[in-house]
């Protein structure tokens, strides 16, 4: 029996912590009075511009303040965008997970390489169930994504319900499990649902998103057409479906398997463990098992599909893959797109690839995890919400399913495109944007979780582009003479060979600092070395037109 | 009347100084006994991980070791991966230049900024004519391309002639201009062609690119369409021909023109003054003029297509622009593809630009300017080539065509997809890969040319990515006591408020090495320095799991 959810006159605030401006950064508030239900932790990756950044985590700030009201998190799949920060935020306040079995089997991988499995609450959730906290009730709804066990969420709160479609397709023939369950999001539509935030993914794309299944079909045309080579793969990680269809391909062709490249090992022993991996007996083998047998009868599924170039596919075409060499008998296959931003990287491992005289495959062989327009207006046209919150994507993506919601007759004043860090106020008959928590982003740089931030990340952007000149010289503490030095250092600046003249005459300039600020009398340390920089600064200017960072550090003796 | 060309028993040598490894560097040379011609002297622009580098030439020492055989530089058409190393290489050795004529107003446009323009050699040659030299004598024949004047070179050399196609299209119905010259394509296949060497950039593109004529329609369309807002359109520089479809529309729509953004009015003005571009008086305005027009009978020809942070409409969408800013009255429009690699900056002016409320435009405003599969198999059929040479694109465009070609039934052994600095020898019947000249690329950092090497690009990688530390201490020249310091200095290494511990424990570090330097009577100064660094290296990757640069300095008092 379902508890009524305390009602008063408050309203339901909807605080994107990361989306819009923080791409990736998938985690929302959800808040009613003494009560906080969070959708989702993700993590995003550095922009090209964060030199040296390994992750970019959300500021939590907000939640941190708000520790008491809060009663877990609700995650939709176990993608880095939507589970990566976890780890992350988790140490800052520790507060229960719940998700479907395969998103939780992922989180608790992750949660046991920091430390962290046995000191966290986890429930998992069935497809259908319900979770209730004081004032939210929180239904898993089954849909499809490129990672099984996706779900959509349905809110139901004192001002109404608000559906939360996570990431998803309509796929009608998934390849695990059942499709996406549209009969209850119509059951939820014909209730009535206050708001409805839906994927905005593929919302410039027209049309609908192809089945899984297609993709299995070209692997078998695939593997009938390469019958000679061995056969490589590269797709995503956690995209458990393409690695089970490759499997049942392999399998039909008399092919062993073998699998290559950490994160996707996790995966699959993730998968196959808690049965949504089905693999034939003495299909699976070990990389030292390859050579006994014939290459042609042999699969090779690996990460490394968006060029990544620590990856295995990378390290394969790049010659430096321990155990795998890429030669005229192999048949290397992307089933994948790139990600915007990773084109360039993916095209140079095809190059190399090619180079090595393999053949390489690389259009036509995935199709999308994401809503196209016409699934857009599906989900729409069944749940028809009387907001619309647009979700999952940059402003041009958001932008696009407004487009398409104004279409389909909802007036652009009910459709919130919320920016991080908006409270988007509702109740059962008003919604609007009432403020703005502080938000942001904190970088991961090796161990360091927040040691890096935006000035550090300027020098290193300086020094990228022109490098440092360190200028050393020892100054006596009382009357100020030049002990030694000034000697002058450079790193990234110019090939020093190549430079003895100009160098010579960076400490001439230098010299002439110091000469000034002795014919001024200018005796302070800091002075003088305003002093020397700025000589130096314009002197490198003109004869370079380079800015390199230049450090001068007087010694005192 | 034509020269007989000397014969001999000697074999023609071709020879891509750039090219394959070094795709943007479009540098060909052609060698017969005493006599070398060069088509083209390309530039191309830095990759993701050459920080600080402006530019990349080729780097053209054989040339320089040949340079009395030189007869001059063959350019067929004005776009920079086709012209622009030529200042940097005749400031080398001085020879002369010989192009159609926009194609030569733009050289001469570039050899005046650097100097060059008085004591360089021209001739501008017209569609159909030739020019001799000793062993040689080149045609220039009609193309399409995304630039007018665009040529394509016919080589008549002692061993038969070889057909150069530049970068082209086919485009029965061209906006400015003849369509290509496909007869006489014909007439030399006829002849009998010894050598094609062709265009790969579109090679695995199915079916034709389309007319150019085709976007001003579009326009047409667009400009129908957005009767009431500003337009601002972005497209290449160089597009001339785009140029004047977009006035062709203004005028029909009666809207004043400016153009903003430095190279695209260098262009323009060149392509003027030669005629290439019709301009209705009264059309043209200047962007302070902006203001005396109501805003819909305005359009803005701009920069910026790729997303170049610098260019005109990058500072528009950032805001930073001054004359120019973006509201909810403006619709932008991107006329161009992003080029592979630009996804991203491209993505990133979008998504600011809708922020700031206008409508953007960016898909189907553009067509290519390369032949796509069914223009590839045309030349070929009536060129008839014994060997094919694919050129212009990456290695696995290069592949695409070598596919094609072998489909129209030449012989994959008379395929031949060339290495930068492979020397093709080829006779009447023969043609082989008989030797390697040197090659390679020259960075191009502000003023320096050839200053920045691999030393430098590599420490500034690991800058960039870990910034760096830099150890100072003052030691007695005699007996090595330490007299001041060790001071450590950092940037882009942590954010040092939060790493005041770091830093001490980092000091403790030094003293340590120093102390075991003592101990162990260690007094050369050089290998001081490299106990300071491992024991520095060794405790900051353990604490941090980074790797910043470390620069141990030693003042001798």
């Amino acid at each position: 029996m379902k508890k009524e959810l305390k009602k008063t006159d408050s309203k339901l605030k909807i605080i994107p912590l990361g989306g819009l401006e923080l791409v990736g950064m998938n985690i929302t508030v959800f808040e009613y009075e003494d009560s906080i239900i969070v959708v989702d932790c993700g993590l995003s990756f550095p922009e090209e511009d964060m030199y040296g950044i390994d992750l970019v985590i959300p500021d939590v700030t907000y939640l941190k303040e708000n520790v008491s009201k809060i009663k877990g998190f609700m995650i939709t799949h176990g993608h880095e965008d939507h589970i990566g920060a976890l780890p992350y935020v988790l140490k800052e306040f520790n507060v229960p997970i719940y998700a479907t079995k395969l998103t939780m089997g992922i989180i608790e991988h992750r949660l046991e390489e920091h430390g962290l499995l046995h000191t966290t609450k986890r429930k998992v959730i069935k497809f259908g169930n319900a979770v209730s906290f004081n004032h939210f009730r929180v239904e898993f709804i089954k849909t499809n994504h490129s990672i099984v066990d996706a779900s959509a969420l349905a809110i139901y709160t004192p001002v109404g319900i608000v559906v939360h479609t996570g990431d998803f397709k309509v796929d009608y023939t998934p390849v695990f499990g059942d499709a996406i369950d549209l009969q209850r999001f119509a059951e939820l539509g014909k209730k009535g649902v206050l708001a409805l935030m839906c994927d905005s993914t593929n919302a410039e794309r027209p049309g609908f998103t192809q089945s899984e299944k297609t993709v299995g079909r070209t692997f078998d045309l695939l593997f009938e057409e390469h019958k000679n080579t061995r056969i490589i793969i590269a797709t995503f990680a956690s995209n458990v479906d393409r690695v089970q269809q490759i499997i049942n391909s392999a399998e039909k062709f008399g092919r062993k398997v073998v699998v290559e490249g950490r994160s996707m090992v996790n995966v699959i022993e993730t998968a196959i463990k808690l049965g949504f991996l089905q693999i034939p007996d003495n299909t699976l083998i070990e990389i030292e098992q390859l050579k006994n047998f014939p290459e042609e009868k042999t699969v090779i599924i690996t990460t490394g599909s968006q060029g990544e170039s620590m990856a295995a596919l990378s390290r394969m075409a790049g010659d430096i893959h321990k155990k795998i060499s890429i030669g005229p008998k192999d048949t290397v296959i992307f089933s994948s797109h790139p990600i915007p931003g990773n084109e360039k990287a993916v095209t140079n491992v095809i190059n190399d690839l090619l180079l090595k005289g393999a053949d390489v495959i690389f259009q036509d062989v995935h199709v999308s995890g994401h809503a196209c327009q016409e699934e857009i207006k599906l989900i729409y046209s069944l749940v028809q919400p009387k907001y619309a919150i647009p979700i999952h994507g940059e402003y041009k993506h958001l932008k696009a399913q407004a487009k398409v919601v104004n279409q389909l007759g909802i007036e652009k004043e009910d459709i919130f495109i919320l920016h991080s860090g908006d409270v988007l106020e509702l109740n059962s008959d008003s919604a609007q944007v009432t403020g703005k928590v502080p938000v942001g982003t904190i970088f991961v740089d090796g161990l360091g979780v927040g040691d890096v931030g935006n000035v550090v990340l300027r020098d290193r952007r300086n020094l990228a582009e022109d490098g440092i000149l360190i200028i050393v010289l020892a100054m006596d503490m009382f009357d100020n003479h030049v002990i030694a030095g000034p000697d002058i250092v450079s790193r990234g600046f110019v090939y020093v060979k190549e430079a003895d003249g100009l160098m010579e005459e960076a400490r001439a300039s230098v010299n002439e600092a110091l000469a000034y600020c002795t014919a001024k009398k200018i005796t302070d340390w800091g002075k003088i070395k305003g002093t020397i920089k700025d000589s130096l600064s314009e002197f490198v200017w003109k004869k370079t037109k380079r800015r390199p960072i230049i450090v001068p550090i007087i010694m005192e003796i």
